[in-house]
Parts: structure tokens; sequence; C-alpha cells
């Protein structure tokens, strides 16, 4: 941060230059907000200029790589690694957005009924209006028939919030608890590894990320002693009001038990923090003895005692069966919080006017399938059941393949679309990953783009215990492709380890 | 902010009430951010909650109210307030999304081009797949090739952000310039009256708004001598980096002239200063003799002397003679930024994931009409001359009529999409506002939803001189009922008058 006798410098040279015709810029990157600098997202991060450098040559008519295209299997981007999107919604979305063609007969009648539902709860009667700033009202009810179905226990449209992904919507929850300075900075616990939204976010807001760790040795499952430990150590530099699940993980995998669950509900009653759920994989369960329970329905299952448990849980329509991320459809369900400060976030987003009506409408079709007997119905669930059987299968493929290769590791994929391989590392590799200023599984992901045409994201990007290494990979391209890709990552980990031997 | 003392002495008591069943909650109001509880935003502000108020009356069977309905003229909503789409947009929406019926001869062929044009550039040739986080390429290139025929400049696709509306590139830019703190803290030259989404996203990120004053009894002209005593006295307590120029003006309607724009930039090149030009209005021009000139085209008109002036435009598909607020699209130019800044704001965009998607379609089908010759071509023309035609009529009809109400004056709305009329206020008004917490506009306001419908923003949510009063309120209702509206605006603003005379 700049001094105001630096500033004054700069003004008087940027005039003195001014006068000769070269005008000194306002902003350069020391006039850039520090959190900002300071922000990292691994998952789009500095591998894609790899990417992109291998891209250009594969343009060239020579350009002597042994693949012919980069295969993307660092983002969970399901549509972008040819799954189909789910009929129905496609086909109320598009009912909404040029609705003569409802009249046409284009469309199985209850395709119609539903986009005239939506459009009849949009201001006049339009996709193209803002809705109002939670979103559309009969969206947010059909939220709240899909949270009572789902946990047994009653919701209420009053506290869904519609948003662009489910990543607005954990920003402007972690944007309305950023309050204090130092020793009382309010601090939020996320797992170690993590989804890099989490520390991206913390870190543009200027908020101390709390590290906990999952347990590799141990399925990631989430140690409740670990948790207390914690946020006792954290308490002596911030004030941890949050504390982060993600379940099913990301980039882990992992589904948690029940019991689990309710242990990390009574750790965050006892040390007084709000549990923000992320819940955006809950339709991707593969492991076929696991199923998955919000924390919605664990909290309400333990009774009075924690009635005014304050939670927010978070859903999307990015994931799941459908993978409508281009949408940005998604909710948050905000319960246990004073009157005041739901206003407060109302307010927030209101001034981003309205979630995109489109990504609202790709969430109602999810949320609320056709309805029985009608005639979009089995196809429906044609579409998502082949989905899930094909992903479940490729979920064990990923993991079978990956755990074969001599010197990697990896836990079952539960749930999620991400495999989180552990790899050895040749101390070679660390000492050449040194000298170009990469962290080790950055040079190895590095390497794999520019080798293989594979590109997955270095574990050091979600975080990892000292010592060990990771990278994660979706399980999304097809079940072909997918098999040449683990043998393509088994010859490739072959070469690296040998060449840095 | 609390003491850690008293944090701990909150925690210890909640453990207490925790033993009999009680928890006190761990996000009061007191934990709220206080960034965002300053933060107003009165376009969605109190006034809605009147709104809802009223909204409940009318349900009831004999609710004794003289309207059935509250016609919302408080923000610039077309198509909620029955402004249709356009044909060509909407379905090249609709084929983007179901995308079987580009084979179906449902569409004329130049949507269908389009459709496939833009999902060719798309992963997975699917809107459901994550754009780039700058947006969709072949989007991009159709804004270049709009803002190159526009301003006779040439631009650069790499320059171009997507992004959900307006707003959130605004946003987005507010906080990569967020810096420094006390006196060295960034500040933001905004106008008074400005749209308040400026004030509120500044108070949000703790950034000084520094305010200059337009100019009513001048046509609301921006007087560049002002500027200079502004930031000069701004320099003592902030380090003002950004002034914010809307044009055509929210919510005071005036286009500025090429001129008065160029002693802006001239300005801003003076004082060091990056100029924000929120341009969403560039379509919405009714004064017959005159037109709109981007700031970029004055800027690039400028010379070589102005070559590294750093420039961000703004654009938005929720305006114009389109009116898709509920699309969520639009764009920033950003233009004169090193690299690595330009670096900064893409891991900024990164962290959003991407745009939606369904956003930039419609974005594309506004930079990019149908081409000559195609069957879509004379209908998109004639749907946006039917539009603006009929909104300069209105725009005349609202402002003519509101001068002939004694004690209203109101500038001609050349553009955009408000009238800003001046209100004489009378002393016993002042009185009585005072006593219920409200400002003098406040109460108008208030007292004319309750009594005739009609939901318009008081102007102390914008802005103003001390001492005057304002509402704002948009053209945008059909021309009869537009009719009626001054009517009864009219008539209140008599019984108002009389009533606190």
């Amino acid at each position: 941060m700049r001094s105001l006798l630096a500033w004054s410098r700069i003004v008087r040279a940027s005039r003195r230059t001014m006068a000769t015709g070269t005008k000194k810029e306002v902003i350069g990157i020391a006039q850039v907000n520090p959190n900002v600098i300071k922000a990292q997202y691994a998952v789009r991060g500095p591998i894609l200029d790899t990417v992109n450098a291998v891209e250009k040559q594969l343009q060239q008519k020579d350009h002597g790589l042994s693949f012919s295209e980069v295969v993307k299997v660092n983002i969970g981007n399901p549509q972008a690694l040819k799954q189909k999107p789910i009929t129905f919604s496609r086909q109320v979305l598009a009912a909404c957005a040029y609705n003569e063609l409802s009249e046409k007969d284009v469309f199985p009648s209850d395709v119609v009924d539903r986009a005239r539902m939506i459009l009849n709860s949009c201001e006049g009667h339009s996709m193209g209006a803002y809705s109002d700033s939670k979103g559309i009202k009969v969206v947010r009810q059909h939220v709240v028939e899909f949270l009572e179905a789902r946990d047994k226990h009653p919701a209420d449209t009053e506290k869904i919030f519609m948003s662009n992904g489910a990543s607005e919507g954990i920003r402007m929850v972690l944007e309305l608890i950023a309050t204090g300075e130092g020793k009382t900075r309010s601090g939020v616990m996320i797992p170690i590894p993590q989804y890099p939204l989490y520390t991206a976010s913390l870190q543009e807001l200027g908020m101390p990320a709390v590290p906990y760790y999952l347990d590799e040795d141990n399925g990631w499952k989430l140690d409740a002693n670990d948790l207390y430990r914690n946020v006792k150590a954290a308490r002596e530099t911030c004030n941890p009001v949050m504390l982060v699940v993600i379940n099913p993980g990301n980039p882990t995998g992992q589904i948690l038990t029940e019991q689990n669950m309710k242990e990390i509900i009574k750790f965050c009653a006892d040390e007084n923090l709000v549990l923000l759920a992320d819940e955006v994989y809950q339709e991707n369960i593969y492991a076929p003895e696991k199923s998955f329970v919000s924390f919605k329905k664990a909290l309400r299952d333990m009774g009075p005692d924690y009635e005014n448990f304050q939670l927010i849980s978070c859903h999307s329509t990015s994931k799941g069966f459908y993978g409508e991320c281009g949408q940005r459809g998604g909710y948050l369900e905000v319960i246990g919080f004073p009157d005041d400060v739901m206003g407060q976030l109302l307010k927030l987003a209101s001034v981003k006017l309205c979630p995109a009506v489109a990504g609202q409408i790709i969430a109602d079709t999810i949320v609320k399938p056709p309805h029985v007997g009608g005639p979009s119905r089995d196809l429906y669930f044609k579409e998502k059941a082949a989905i899930l059987d094909s992903l479940a299968e490729r979920a064990h493929l990923v993991s079978k393949s990956l755990n074969e290769i001599e010197g990697v590791s990896c836990n079952p994929v539960e749930g999620s679309m991400y495999a989180f391989p552990r790899i050895t590392m040749p101390e070679k590799a660390i000492t050449a990953a040194k000298k170009v200023g990469l962290a080790p599984d950055a040079l190895f992901c590095k390497e794999m783009v520019e080798q293989k045409g594979i590109c997955t994201v270095p574990g050091s990007g979600f975080g990892q215990k000292e010592g060990t290494f990771h990278f994660r990979m979706t399980i999304l391209p097809p079940l072909e492709q997918l098999q040449r890709i683990v043998v393509d990552i088994k010859d490739f980990h072959k070469e690296f380890s040998t060449r840095y031997a």
C-alpha cells in the first residue's frame, strides 16, 4: 500500500510525462487490490496457459505431438465432455424463450404446461423481466417441495435464494459475515483438500481460512476431534464463525456418514459456528452401499435442541445428472437466521438485481421432474438413470485403474465427479520443480498436458498434507475415451518417474 | 466490532444457554459485515415494503382502494411492463436451448445458422457447458464487430469481458481497484444524482464515493470546472482513481455533447483517473437533434496523446430496444490496462466461472442483427423501430405532462428510460416526513403508492442537491397506461400539496 507522499510523486511524474504525450497508466499492478492479487483459483489457473500453448502447437501442420487435442479433465464441465442435456429441461427452456412454440404442437403437453406455469410467475409473463431478487416465486415453491420430499422436514420459500450457480450464493454469504479486524476478523473453517472457490473468495474478502484436514488414509473422513483442536488454535488469530463442509466431497469424492454429519453439527453448536453445507453433488452418488443425507435432514433429526442452529446449504444446476454449468443456476437454503440478517442478505441479492432467469428455469426442471402420467416423465427418468449409471461405471473405472498404477493410490470415488489420486514424487522432480518455481505436482500436471494432452489440476491448488502430492481429474469423459486416458496417465506416470529417478 | 474478550463472553453465554436447549445465534445483526449494513439500494429499497402491504390489501375483497394493481414504474424493467421481446433474439435462444428444433423447420434459416454459429463456439457444442470466463469467443468477436462499426476505431476480443448484466462487470472492476487505507484508499467519483448500484457497491467494498453534481438548471450538464474542484477537495481524504459517467443519464435522462465528453476525458487525463463509462442506454436516444457518441470514439478521436488512456465502458442486454433484463447479459470493454492487470481481472472473472450463457446468446443477437437478405432481418428492424419510436413518444409525453403540473419541473427525457422530475415540497410535508424518519420525497413516493398504486423511487435514493426533491419514474408503461399514470400523478401531487399546505 502506497503512502500519500509516494502517490503525489506518481501524480507529479505522470503530469510531467503527459506533457510529452506519453501518459503513465493510473492502474498498474501496484494499484490493484492486494487481496485480488493474493487470490488463487487453481481450477482455471496457470495450467490453462500450458493448454493454450499446446493447442496453438496442435494447429500447426507438423506439430510433432502424439495426440490431436487436449482433453480437459481439469473441470467438472459435463456437457463440454459430451454429456447430453435432459430433454425436458431444454424443451421447457426453449418454450419459455420463444413462447409461440407452445402453440405450435412442437412440444409434449407437460413441457407446455410447465413453461406456462413458470411464465405466469414472471412479471409481464416473460423470462426477459427481472425476477424477484430471491428468484421466481413458483421456482422457489418447487425448490421447497423438493426439499420437503427429500428431507421429510418443512422448508420455506422465504428462506430460498436462487443464485447464479452455487458459487454466487456462497460468495454472497461470505461477504455477509465478513466483519472485524485482526484477531476479531471473522474466519471460516475449510476442509483441506477443498474446492478453491473457498480460498479464492476468502482471499478476495480478506478473511482468514482456517484449515482442517480430511483423513486420506481413512477414506477422507472428517475427524471431529481434529475440528475441536483446529478451532481452538484458530481463535488465537481470528474469530471463526463458519465451518464449510463439502459433501459429497470435492475434490475428494467421499460421502459422509450420517453419524459423522451429526458429530459435525454438534461441533458447530458447541463452538458457535454457522455450518455452510456445500451439497452440489447430492445427486452424484456411486457407492452402492451409500446414500446422500442432507445436513438439513441430519440437523432436524437431532430434534428441538438444535432448533435455532444456523445452516446454509447450497445446490446447483451445474452438477448432478443434468450438468447445466453454462446456465448458472443454483440456490441457497438459509435457516436459523433472524429477520434483520435475512434482510441484509436480501439487500445483497437486490444489488445484483436478480439471478439469470434461464438458470432458474433449468433449476425448476431439476427440482420438479415431469409429473406422473405426463408424456415426458419416462424419458426424463430414462435419461437420468443412463447418465448416473454410466457415471458410476466411470467412477469405478477411474479409481480402479489409478490404483493399478505403481506409485499411485486413490480412494474410491463414492460420489461427486472427481478422483483425487495421490502420487509418489521422485526427489529429482521436486528439485526440478523448485528450479522453475512450480509446486512438484504442478510440474507433473504441466508435463502431462505437454506429453499426453491431458489437462488435470495439481493437488497443491486444493491444499494437501505437507509432503503429499495429488492431482484432480474428472470422471466425465465418455467411457471409451476415459479408458484411453487412464492408460495415457499410466504411461506418463511411468515415464515421469523414470525420467526423474 | 467486538473485542476478543467480548467474543469469548458470547461463546461462554451461548454454551450456557445451549445446555438449556435454546441456543444463541452465531450471526445476529451485530455480526454482519458493517459495509453491507451501510449499503443502500433505493431502486429495490424500502418502497417495496409499502408495495407489498398495498398488494396484500388489494387481494382482499373490499379493499377500498381506487385502483386494482400497483404499477411499478420504479425500475427499468421493460418486459414486466409488456414490452415484447425481439423475435430473432428469442428464436436463437430457443434454438440453442433445444437444438433439435433446428432440424424441424420451425425457425427461419438465419436463426438456425446463428444458433449453429454460437454452439460451434461452445465446448461440447452446448449452451450447458461453462464458456470461457471472458465469454464465448464468437460472441466476443461479434461485440468487436459492433464496436468497430459504431466507433470507426479498432477493438480487440481480448479486451471484452462478457458479464451477468452490466452490474456484475462494474462490481468486478470496482473490486479490482479497491486498495489502500484511510487517505490512500482508492475513491471513485460518481455523479449526483447517480444510479444507486454505484453507491451500494462502493459501500460494500468500503470505498469512498466522491460526488460531483450534475447541473439540473443546465439540462443536467456535467461541469468540468466543478470536477477539478471536487477532485482536489477529495484528495484531502482519499485517493480518487476513477470517474464514473453515465451517458445517457440515469436517472436524469440527458445526453452529453461530444464537446462535454472531451472535456471529461481531458479532466481524467489531467487528474490521473480511469474513466468508467456506463453506456447501457446507448440505444435509447429520443431527442431528434442528438445522437449517441461513445467515450471510446471520443477518446480515439482525440488522437495519440491519449493512446494509453484507461477507459472501461459497459453495455447491457437489459435496456435498449430489447429490454432483456432477466437474461443478465452484458459486457465490458477494458482498454489501456497493462497485461498483468488484465490478468488479475481475468482471475476475478474465473472465480465466477463464466457469465450465464443465455445472456451471452441474447447479447450476440443484439450486437449482430440478422444479416442483409436474411429472412429475419426485416422483422428485426421493424420491431426495433416500433419500440424505439414508441419510447420516444412516451419520453416526450412524460416530460411534457410533468411540466404541466404546478410545482413540478422536469428536464426533457433525451435518452435512457427515466424522467427525474423536481417537486416543490411543502414545509409541513418536510416536518411530517421527519417525524416518521423518512426523507421528504420518500414520504411523497410512499403516499403515492398508497393512494394511487404508482411505485416510483424517491430522489433521495439517487442523491440530489440539498433542499431539492425529486422522484424517478420509468417511461416504460404502454402509452395509454402512461397517460393515465401522469394524470394520477398530477392529482396526487395536488392533493399532497393541499394536504400539507
